[in-house]
């Protein structure tokens, strides 16, 4: 599976008055992971959705192992996996930087739109990535 | 299962370039709608972090089926479950006021700690509202 | 000058680790307020964009007198100016519910612009509100 | 006056509906900007809270010249200034990365306080940076 590596520091305004990260915060850190995965294979999600193909997402999930504070460098591994013609998967694993253990872990799923919302397949680029 | 409704509208902070909500405020609606859930049953979580118990969310989940817009009024109905002397699951279903299709749907787990992060039980008022 | 009153809770989400509502909020809860405002005189936002008539802000400022912690009931009062054919402008007063002290108070600045960005004359019934 | 120049990408998240970069976001990224040109003079805004001196914003401003768009790469340039033994100013240039023309600018002020909040004097460390 093709994998990137996206490094982030958690800013103050993702932190929480239990002085960790909120946990909302790690979606948004899964979407610039994945838009670094995008990068990484030759082009971006920017040009995609100019191209008229959008990635909703249709389904997410995160658990939360270990809290993140306020100035902690993370990483968030990502591996894409195409599901169907349609479907795409992303899968996250967060660590602090320079350690092991598992901060949070993750997945989202996305389904292919045109401009209007309707199913369309995922342009020939993204198969090729996955092929 | 005890069951509570919160009612909410979508602000334009939380649209994204593709003119509806961004996937993440999901999980800061649930915890608006849990946080109206505690209150519905006689106190806060306010009051509960402040007697010294944190729920910090070990799993989030959510599955996206319709979008919603901004100004859209949401409906979020949340139920609650005791899974353990220490965890606790809410549920929730998000549905446009007025409108019974399902826009969104999910679930989250806690784990009650102190404040020190250590587990810890969960307070007997937390254990009536389920019994 | 026309006023209106808006009503919130401090989420969770919009804490910090130093435990108050974190400062970026408070322009988030100020679009909340005018967007009440509007809906007030017998319209909304939404239904000006749909009409093609957007209406970005080219200035914000905001004053922090005292802290709002996670669940405080907030009133924002909100009036607003004509300042041109082109240009408006809302203050802003925020204060505990119940209470008379200012917890923040501010403003925007915004130019009425086509959906191309070009700037554009308001709808006229945006000039009967401040008639 | 110190400079420091922070780069950072605009989030999907960041965006709203009108496609642009939500205004509130600019005061996210002036904390990201001061918080490493705290961190450039030497050591960062963490310690100084760890060692009990809190510096929340009392006012903060901002002018929006040009939209920032999804993935537009941005430069903050930092500058700081000590107003008084407890104030501290901090300004502030957004341009897109590789040009000229000014994205947004603005200010923050901010006044340090003692983990109860009440007025101290800065560190000595932050008087040095400015000398």
């Amino acid at each position: 599976m093709p994998t990137t590596t996206t490094r982030l520091r958690v800013r103050y305004a993702e932190t929480d008055q239990m002085g960790v990260a909120y946990y909302a915060n790690y979606l948004v850190w899964f979407e610039v992971a994945r838009t670094d995965f995008l990068r990484h294979f030759g082009w971006t999600y920017r040009e995609m959705e100019a191209g008229g193909v959008f990635l909703p997402v249709i389904e997410a999930h995160c658990e939360y192992r270990r809290p993140a504070r306020y100035d902690d460098e993370l990483v968030v591994e990502t591996s894409g996996r195409l599901v169907s013609k349609v479907r795409l998967t992303f899968e996250y694993v967060v660590t602090m930087a320079g350690q092991t253990d598992v901060v949070a872990s993750g997945y989202t799923a996305h389904a292919a739109t045109d401009p209007a919302g309707k199913p369309c397949r995922l342009p020939a680029r993204v198969h090729e990535v996955f092929a």
